[in-house]
This record gives structure tokens, sequence and C-alpha cells, in this order.
């Protein structure tokens, strides 16, 4: 029996604080996971969102998924109304997708008291529901709302309501830890019972786990080890309050640890590039600390353990990080001193081994610069125009120097607020001064430095500002705010660097790492 | 036999990605930890980091401790070495804090490749530096390193470590899965074979668990679940690379799922104060959406949610949000609707029920408002702004009108930086220009506009701008990048309040935060 990996990134992820997919976001998120290798897509709640009934329109001829069926959310009939007049019902069906996977009461105190009906006439509108589903051709999957609250509350009423779908010829009766409230014992105890008190056996179950304990993925795990072979989870974790089971982590795990196939063949590895790219699409910032996928997921600063490294990697990485597409790092900070340093800058192809002093200069350098806000750890380029800076015969050539620059941002009397800048700067013995205007002071600034500089470097304009991000560090440490500003770069070649800048003002911060940028940029390429 | 909560955010939490604490950091962040109800505080590496010799120094006159014990951690002796010849172990005694925590390899490849002696001297080490610190009156902990992956490489070894620190006196024998690669059935089934094998009863073991398959919580709950008594975590699970396991996860699952007393009484409801508290010290944006003490752990913004919620809160959160300090929220956004507006807006002692029209209007702004990258999510004195700006007779008076405002971000030949405002307002009839220079731009307009309205409204003397974040909001839709500012004001009765402004310019998104910030304020503070 094969294990269904069924995604809910596009409807249960889109309720996490934050998320709003448009049409096209949710096409590009589909295609993502298709790649990943997940057997099921669950798109939204056509109907109830209009975005939702979109999506599955435009899903019909745009989407050519490989791995995965998509499958369209909705709900039982309503108390009282027969299947196919229900207007829900219809837009379910409408959506006219393989598989469609219904919502169910199952705590008897959300049925009595949300959906103001009875026992019977909630298990009737299960019945009907699945049944008419079926009649219709399609796979149904019931997910029970609040099965484990109402389990522990009522077993033989959330029990009835299992048999009931199955009875009806559900493919599979998802059991949903909908407040996120249970512990790996708890669910491992529940599915035990229940497979005694249905008398199926637990491979017709799913799982649906929330993350309120912090326990959504071994939850999930749990249950998969007590039978349970289809898995519900999201992109990253994302869903609403704490989030959902993160399918990243939930797949690793099963596959890594369990040694269980749940995914295609060349899969696995796609899972880094999926987890940033759907970050991306969700505008998300991805999760650093994340397991298997973030950056610092196999990053190692201690300087303790960046020279027992050296001796063996793989005693201090849980997995081969290449296995799910990411890399062990090593982050340049003033815990890890100069193993770390060395470690970092072969990494990025400068042999230190030779150049003690260099090691040392670098080492005292990048201390002084943690201490007054900077961080090398994510912006690489800029650690190796340092490191290159003190290694004799490595130095980058400096393309201009900063005579000064003014920046101006208007709020005028007819509302309008515009941005423009001058830089003054010496290019190979020339003087040149440049003025332009921008969509906020950054943008100005770096549009008159381009501007000033492209006659001599016309490489420049291969050259594009892929992502800027600005952080406030507080100032606890009795010294005054200070900006900390990332930039990332990108050529036309596909390559991109990012850089760092730091000051106590964001557009001197800014400038900073613009420079950075385009310094580290021209040196890797040559005019056309 | 009482549990031993055991936290290590001042040590293992120092190896996070980012964080870098101060020796005042570290002082501030163990009272809170004590204030939580800890049992144990493990303060650094004495000797390893200048920082924790001087932490252990000025904590024995400057902490004064109600619940926590304090811990000095360092290793064992090195081979070859007498105990009280190493000066490692020397400056572990000269912390003097009353309970050392020792780490050991319990794992033989670890012994031979990385530290490079016998398994035989490894164990000589142990037992000899956990003497030699029961001699000295000090409680011993000992941390087994890589005890997991040992103990399934070469049971017999790792066993025999264990065996080794209780027979030579250690107080507990801590479990660690140090590369987090455990998942909790794996944690259960070790446990109990360790009990077999050892011959002692499991609360002789402690449990520290890394959460690299995002099981970290899961991990140490089924550990307690076997008998554990001790276990060790982090606040917020910092940690190096995906973290530790996270102490309020724990602590709160222990507590409220299994019905554990793990604190003190009274200490449990300073969960969020404490979690927030510790965020802030380390400088990391709390997470949102973690576990218990999440801004969004109880937030619902479905509109399903939203308005079943109103029937019976508690069928639809895991725990009652306030025994951890918590709130439940409603969001404000696209997706809930109505209902979610009224609930916010009466949350916020606004009483909507006979007003359909102004929740239309409300509604319809809102949604217009987030389509352009507005988020009331996190600025409550925005939303209330709009809310009563739209309803009659709760209008708040606008204290100025714009005319235009003027910044300049200048970096001179002498390599100084200066920013200026100058803003053009007109207050109470009165045409007013004032002119300011600031750290940066939005500081510049910031002191120029309190100038220009403080001869009108002394009161804005107490305001204070406690915190500035900016969001760049990833222009992957078809618009340019957009900018989001938020701003938190506190006035000096304690009172703080938070707002948001968005332009695709960073200094219009933030003049728009600080305006409202200003108005909400004025509106709330009467004249002196």
């Amino acid at each position: 029996m094969t294990y269904q990996v069924y995604d809910t990134t596009l409807r249960d992820g889109g309720q996490r604080e934050g998320i709003s997919y448009s049409v096209a976001d949710k096409l590009a998120i589909a295609r993502l996971l298709d790649e990943f290798g997940v057997g099921f897509i669950e798109g939204g709640w056509p109907g109830a969102m209009p975005k939702d009934t979109e999506f599955f329109r435009r899903a019909r001829t745009e989407l050519d998924l490989k791995h995965a069926v998509l499958v369209a959310f909705g709900a039982t009939r309503k108390a009282g109304v027969a299947v196919g007049d229900d207007p829900q019902v219809r837009a379910l069906l409408d959506a006219q997708t393989p598989a469609v996977c219904l919502v169910a009461k199952s705590d008897i105190r959300h049925v009595e008291r949300a959906l103001r009906t009875t026992g019977a006439e909630n298990l009737d509108m299960v019945r009907d529901t699945v049944a008419w589903f079926v009649a219709q051709g399609r796979r149904v999957f019931l997910d029970c709302e609040h099965f484990f609250d109402g389990y522990r509350h009522d077993p033989a009423y959330a029990a009835s309501v299992v048999t009931a779908a199955l009875d009806a010829g559900a493919e599979r009766v998802v059991l949903c830890d909908t407040n996120g409230g249970m512990l790996p014992s708890q669910v491992t105890t529940v599915i035990g019972e229940l497979v005694e008190r249905v008398g199926v056996p637990a491979d017709r179950f799913g799982i649906h786990c929330q993350n309120d304990t912090a326990c959504a993925v071994a939850n999930t795990v749990a249950a998969v080890e007590a039978g349970v072979r289809h898995f519900q989870g999201t992109a990253n974790g994302y869903g609403e309050r704490p989030g959902n089971a993160d399918l990243f982590a939930v797949v690793g795990n099963l596959q890594l640890k369990l040694g269980l196939p749940v995914l295609p063949d060349g899969c696995l590895e796609q899972m880094v590039r999926v987890s940033h790219a759907i970050a991306e699409i969700a505008n998300i910032a991805p999760d650093t600390h994340q397991a298997y996928v973030g950056a610092a997921a196999f990053a190692h600063k201690a300087g303790l353990h960046a020279s027992a490294i050296k001796v063996d990697p793989l005693l201090y990485n849980h997995v081969d990080p290449t296995v799910v597409g990411n890399d062990m790092r090593i982050l340049v900070t003033e815990m890890a001193g100069r193993a770390s340093i060395e470690l970092k800058s072969r990494e990025l192809g400068l042999d230190l081994a030779g150049h003690p002093d260099a090691v040392s200069r670098v080492t005292n350098r990048v201390k002084d610069m943690e201490a007054g806000g900077w961080s090398f750890e994510a912006a690489d380029a800029s650690f190796e125009l340092l490191v290159r800076s003190e290694l004799p015969g490595a130095e980058v050539a400096r393309p201009f120097t900063l005579e000064s620059y003014r920046v101006i941002v208007e709020h005028r009397e007819d509302g309008a607020v515009v941005s423009e800048a001058t830089v003054k700067v010496r290019v190979r013995g020339e003087r040149v001064i440049a003025t332009a205007e921008g969509n906020g002071p950054v943008n100005a600034l770096d549009e008159a430095l381009r501007l000033a500089l492209l006659r001599h470097y016309p490489q420049l304009k291969g050259f594009e500002l892929a992502d800027y991000k600005v952080r406030i560090l507080e100032g606890t440490h009795g010294t005054g705010a200070i900006t900390r500003v990332l930039v990332e770069t990108a050529d036309n070649g596909g390559r991109d660097w990012t850089t760092v800048g730091v000051h106590e003002n964001v557009v001197e911060a800014s400038w900073r790492a613009l420079v950075d940028a385009l310094t580290y940029g021209l040196a890797r390429t040559p005019a056309a």
C-alpha cells in the first residue's frame, strides 16, 4: 500500500496570518508541489472563496501535473437540504477535480452548538454527501474536524462519523487535530482504540495535525507509525495559529528516519528549492531555522564544532544535507574564531592556510564589526571582499571613490512624493556628478550611482537589485538603534550575491551594501 | 520526585545564528527565567568564553534567584591531565555555582575521531571529573553528547559512560540528541533499553533535544513519559541550527496536557511575558506563530471560525489562552469578513452592532487597503482610527493638516552623514514650519513634526517611539516593491500602541505610521 502525501498549502496554508494568495500564486505553488512529488494538492474551497473557484477553472487548462491529483475542498451538505440542492456542494462538483475532500463535524459539541443540528442529522449529512460524490465518480476524502477532541469527549459519536463515511464509500477518513492540542502518545492511543472500535485497519484513516503543542510533525509521524498511510500537511507548516504539520519535515522524517518511500524517486532533493520558492510566492521570509530546509538547518557556528567538523562532517549532521538539497554552512561569527574563518574562506575559494596573519586580521575585523551590529552570516559577498582586502594579492579593485551624496525625499503640496539623489564620485581619475530619481531614497541613490559609473562600467547594465531587506537592531545596549541592510543582486547570467551595510542611518547603511554589491559584481564580470 | 526544569538559553541558546548576549543581557535573562520558575539556569561556559566568566562573577552579587539554581557548564578533564591541573576545570570551579554540568563524549566515534583518545581514557575522564566536583561539594550533571547516535552505533559503550558518571556521583546523566535526528518513538525505545542495560530507573536520566527533525518538544515529552524527570530546553527554542526544545512548549505540554506540576504555582501565566521579554533582549523578533506564546497562537482569521467562536470560544482553543498569559485575538483580514470586523471592534471597545453600514464601509476599506499591502493584524491603533472614521459620532480629531515635508540625507565630503527634515503643517489655524535633524530620515521627520506640534500639544513630550519595524513586500505581483512600516509608541503612563503605514517610499510609509501614532495618542491624552 502506497503512502498518500496530501498537501493543503493552498487551502489551510492560506489561513496563516499574513498570507493572501493570488490565483497566479496558487497555480505557481501547485506546480512546485507537483515537482516535490506530493500525491494530492488541495487547491481551495470553490464556492466559498471566489479566488478558489477561479483557481480550479484555470487549473483545468493551465496545470499539467505529473505526480499530483488535484482535490477540491468543501463541506458536507447543509442540514435539512438535499445534497444536489446545496449550492456549496454544486460548486464543489463544478470544480471538476478527480477528488474532493469534505469536512464534517465529528465532535458532538460542535454538531450541536456550532452547526446547531442533531447528531443523527450530521451522520446523514456525511452519508448523503459522500455517497453522492462517489456516485458522481469522484474519489472522496472525509476530514473529521475536531476529531481528537471529539473522540476524547464522546468516542462513540466520533467513531460513528468515521463509520458513516467509510460505509458510504469514502476512500480515507482523515482524523483532524483541528485545535492542535494533541501529543504523539495521545494520537497513538486514539488511533489504536479507533481501529478496535470501528473494525477497519488504520490504513483507511488519514491524519491532519495543527501545531499548537509544537508537536504537529511528531503527531503525524506517530500516526504513520500506528499504520495510517495518508497524511496532510502544508509547505513550511503554513496555517492558522501556530500552523499545520510542516510537510517537508514530515516527509524528511518518514523517508530518511523511518525509510518509508513516500515520494517518487528524485523528488526529495527538490525540498529546499520548493520550500524557498513557495515562501517567496507566499511572501513569507523563509524560516532560517526550519528543520531540513532552513539556511541554518546545517549551519555550525560554535568554534568547538567548527574545528571538529573538519575531521568528519557526517558526525555533526543528522542527515547528509545534500539529500534534501541543502548545504552545510559555516557561519562567520565572534563565537566561531579562526577555524571557522578559514573554513568559510575555503568554501568561497580562498585558501588562508599559509596566511596566519591574514586570518588574525580578518578574525579581529569581523569581531569588531559584529560588535557594531554587522553580520556576515547572510552576506558572503561582503565577507569575501573583507577577506580579500586582507589577503595579499587577492584584493579587489574599488571601482570608484565617493566624494559625497545627497538624497532628498519630498512630500509636495499636491500630495506627490518624490525622491531624488545626487552622487559625486571619482571614477578612473574622472570626477562624475549624477542625479536620478527613484521610488524611494535607496532606489534613487542606486540609480544615481549606476548612472555615474555606467560609462566606465557598461556591464552594470546586467545587474539587478533582486532583494532588499532592512532590519532595525534595537538600541538595548546603550547605543542608539542601528539599521542593517541586506542587498541581494543578480546578474543576467543567473548568479546572485548578497552584501551587507550597517549604520544608524538607513540610507547610509543601504549605500554601503550597494557599494559592496557593485564592487563584488564588477570584480566578477569582465567588461563586455 | 519533583521535576527538574533545566534552562540553557544562556549557553546553548547563544549558539543560535544572530544571538550575541552581553553580560547585562545574560543577567536580565536569568532574572526572567527565575520569574518563570525554572529550577536550573545554565549560565555559560566559564573559562572558554570571557563573557561567561564575567557573568558568573557578577551573578554572585547581582542575581538574587528565588526558584532557580545557577549552573556552570564545562567539559570533563582533558585526556592525560589530572583533573585539578586542567585550567578549564579550574575555571568551572571558580564560577562558584552550586551545580556544574559537564559535557562528555558518549559516542565512541566522537571519542576516537574528534577527541582523539581511547574509550577507556574517556571513561576515566568522566569518572575523575565527576568525582572531583562532587568532592568539592558541587551538584553534578553530566551531559552525554551525541548520546542517541552513539547508543545506536555502540550501545554498550554509550551505556558505560552513563554508568561511569552515575557511579562517580553524578546527580543526573543527561541524554543529549546533539544532532537532533531522533523521533519520539526512537527516544522511547532507547530510554527503555538503557534502563534495562544500566539497571537504574529512568528518573536518574535527563533529556536534551535539538530540533533537527522538528520533534524536539515531542522528544522531550516522550522522554518524560518514559520516566525521565530532568529536561533541558531553551526559551523560544533558541539554539544552533533549527534550535533546541522550546522550554515554553515543553512546560505547557507537561503541565496542561499531562497534568504534571513542573513549575511552582503562579509561574505558568508568566510564560508569554517572559518569552517576549527574552526575545527582546536577544534581539530576535518574537515568532508570531510560536505555540502557546506567539501573538498568533490563539488568533483566528477564517470567517467561518470567527463567527462560530462567538458561540463558544473554548471549543476553538486547545487551552484557555489566559492560563499562559496569552489572549485570543481576532485578525482583521480579507478572509475574515464582517463578523471579524465586528468582533475586533468590540475588543477595542467600539460596538458596531447597530451600524451595519459602518461595518460595510470598514470591511470594504480594509479589503481595498489590504490589497494594496496594508495589514492591520499588528496595528490595532490604526485599525481603531479607521473604524472611528466610519462610525458616526466616534471620529477622532486630526491634530493638524500637512502642507508638505522635505527630508535630506547627506554624506558629506568629510564622511559625516547628516539627516534633516522640514515639515510645513497647519495646526489649529496656524501655519507652522519646523526643521530638525535626526539619526536618520525618519527620526529627523519625527523630530520636526513634534517640534511643529509641541506648542499646541504639550502632552506630545510624554510620547516616545518605542519600536520601528520595516518590511519590504516583494513586488511579485506586477506592482513595484512596497514598504510597510510598523511604529510602536509608548507614553509615560505605561501605555503603548502600534500603527501602520504603507507606501512604495519608506519615508512616506513611515510618515503615515507616525501621523497615526500621534493622532491616536493625542486623542487618548488630554492636555496637561
